[in-house]
């Protein structure tokens, strides 16, 4: 089957936004066995959605589209597909019991109230499959004459991924008789070429399960998917893939289907039933930011210093004068004295810091931007590393800040670790 | 002129790379004056590039091309283009100078040779006119024939978007006597929805400046775009809708150009000589790491703590046992003395809090997971929030989290702003 994507928004022709959409559905369609030929997008404008729709249908039997499902005026697709189809419009009583629950719950008491134009938003072409949306009030759908097949979806990523995984993608493979599993093996420390290059002719030379590389800012992910007749039978043929990854790549692999790294943090502390306190300065509170972010973190974490100005640093933290005036705020000697500060006045198990020059300004030539040090201290595991972190191409700042941040969060595992 | 953009490369259909690119040159169009009705993306394949080519010079009369210029066989997007305006190659000889130099000097010593493929890459179709680059081997080149141009440009980012914002920008916009000058307008504690009822007639009255509406998680801001003949009468232009948008908007609007919330009360901060200090609870941390992001920030922030645990509020922040014995961590009075202490053990002039029930455990009838207290302490305004945030779609935990760090850094505004 051949597939095109087309997303739907004007603000993705301007160039507001980033199109993770087309990305997301591409690697599922190709995962899936349908191959994507075209993609393209194209703003909320009647004639040309309605063009690029016929155009899609004569090159292609499936059309994937995302975007224009809203509750406005000039939200289209769905008018649009059911008039290619010439299909009447119908009250979808579930969608409308949905989008009620919705208003009910989420804006009771506020100003937002349900209107007329919500209402649109549960009227679906006649004989079309629905995708409820538990993430919104937008339900997705599929229309299907002889051969061809069009799904839509809403455009907000959050709304849309989760409906393709588990509701667009299925309903596409319903005549398959396999079941996909898949497994996410999460890596810090290696760039995605690395990875790549590592396993370049593994992956290559594996059909099913197949294995693809994903990259996020400072974290690679693999994830294997096997198709199999049963979740069983999958799962059998993930193991030894899994398992010869893991051992390719040793170390580097933090969690499989951990999610993300201060996830794997705070699941590593409960496991071994510690706790962490942090001392930030370049980072700011970005490192308690994310643990707290993990529900249950309150087991494991308790404070928390953003020690920006060197006089919170003593004052506070407990670093010496002496450090700061010989060695500076970014140096060794005052991460060092952050961590066992914030150990000691928390009483927690693992204290780490993070002091680094974010930029633009405050670099120097021998400290320069991007320079960080990060301190643990604890009973298992004791040091300081010094890290010239990558300004990145574009707002250095926020990507040294970040980066920064995971190196942090994997040091507390490493800390752990070593209880 | 109306445009399309058109990428060429199969990692871009199967989902491998996100496409900036399109993002980049949208942007870019659209602030030049040029309309983009179509975005897409087809694989190195010959005959479906020559389709796309085909069918976009049908609907419009500038294409925009990324990818596909390389050396290797599978790169035809020049030879199509050539082939579409009936023209040959022909040797470009600063081109291959700069691909000499480049192999000397970058490659000279290592594994990488220039070529038979590689000189392919300094053929160009006659007439066109070529855009060197710096940061690669492939130049970009132009080819126009009456009203059809198409421009072409290699796909790694790094390449092209320096050509594109340098080279091919001002040879687009050579013969345009217009400039576009915008204003974005910031505004808090207001729905999209509810900005764009009240603003609603005004907007579609309005042809030039134009008025558009953006929404980010919990802001909006308005964007009024004024095209002229120069900046000075595109200035005189947008003058009067921006003050018209600020009479009807009022204390929603809290800057004009920018940016955000942190940035606004960084400037804030400075400009009434003003210090801040923040004692977080729920958001973690969340609050600090905002204002810590705007470069310069140390000027007017030194001390954060995050008080996830009880003890960290009695012992870091001197809150009383019996208030958090009695009320609760949160509840008003605790939230009314993590402010005061904050200030008091940090010496700034506004010390701001945050407690709340971030979820999705931990809620009560009581107190619902949503409820979030923030307190205010400073010499020119000292009261203490109670807000009940929408829990939101997805991921209500950040969903709580965010919203409550864009309020407390609203109420930091508002603090700033009673001195």
């Amino acid at each position: 089957m051949n597939a095109e994507i087309i997303c739907v928004g004007t603000e993705l022709l301007l160039g507001d936004v980033v199109n993770t959409n087309a990305v997301h559905i591409a690697k599922g369609l190709a995962a899936a066995g349908i191959n994507v030929y075209y993609q393209s997008v194209v703003g909320d404008n009647p004639q040309r959605l309605k063009d690029s729709i016929r155009l899609a249908f004569k090159r292609s039997d499936l059309i994937v589209m995302t975007g224009g499902l809203g509750p406005t005026y000039d939200d289209l697709t769905k008018e649009t597909v059911a008039e290619y189809f010439g299909r009447k419009m119908k009250l979808h009583q579930p969608s409308l019991d949905h989008l009620n629950e919705v208003f009910n719950k989420i804006y009771s008491g506020q100003y937002k109230k349900m209107t007329e134009n919500n209402v649109k938003q549960a009227y679906m072409p006649r004989g079309a499959v629905v995708f409820d949306n538990k993430n919104g009030t937008a339900p997705g759908l599929a229309v299907t004459d002889g051969n061809k097949t069009a799904v839509l979806m809403p455009g907000p990523p959050r709304e849309m991924v989760p409906m393709f995984d588990n509701q667009v993608l299925p309903y596409l493979s319903r005549d398959s008789k396999k079941v996909l599993v898949s497994k996410n093996i999460y890596i810090f420390g290696m760039g995605e070429s690395a990875v790549e290059d590592m396993l370049h002719d593994y992956m290559l030379s594996m059909d099913n399960p197949t294995i693809a590389p994903y990259a996020k800012t400072g974290e690679v992910y693999l994830r294997v998917t096997a198709s199999a007749n049963d979740k069983e039978q999958a799962e059998e043929m993930l193991g030894p893939v899994v398992d010869k990854i893991q051992n390719l790549l040793g170390d580097y692999i933090y969690g499989i289907d951990v999610g993300n790294l201060e996830t794997a943090v705070v699941r590593k502390l409960k496991e071994k039933n510690l706790t962490v306190a942090t001392a930030e300065s370049c980072t700011g509170g970005w490192v308690s930011k994310q643990i707290t972010g993990v529900e249950g973190s309150s087991e494991v974490f308790g404070c928390g210093v953003c020690a920006y100005a060197n006089e919170t640093k003593i004052k506070v933290l407990g670093v010496k004068k002496d450090t700061l005036a010989h060695f500076g705020a970014v140096s060794f000697e005052t991460a060092s004295e952050m961590a066992a500060g914030i150990r000691k006045i928390s009483g927690a198990d693992i204290g780490i810091s993070v002091t680094g020059i974010a930029g633009p300004g405050g670099g120097t030539e021998q400290k320069p931007v991007g320079l960080v040090y990060i301190g643990i201290d604890s009973k298992a595991l004791t040091e300081t590393l010094e890290l010239t972190l990558s300004r990145g191409y574009q707002n250095e700042r926020d990507h040294i800040r970040y980066t920064a941040t995971l190196r942090a969060l994997h040091s507390i595992l490493r800390a752990a670790n070593a209880f």
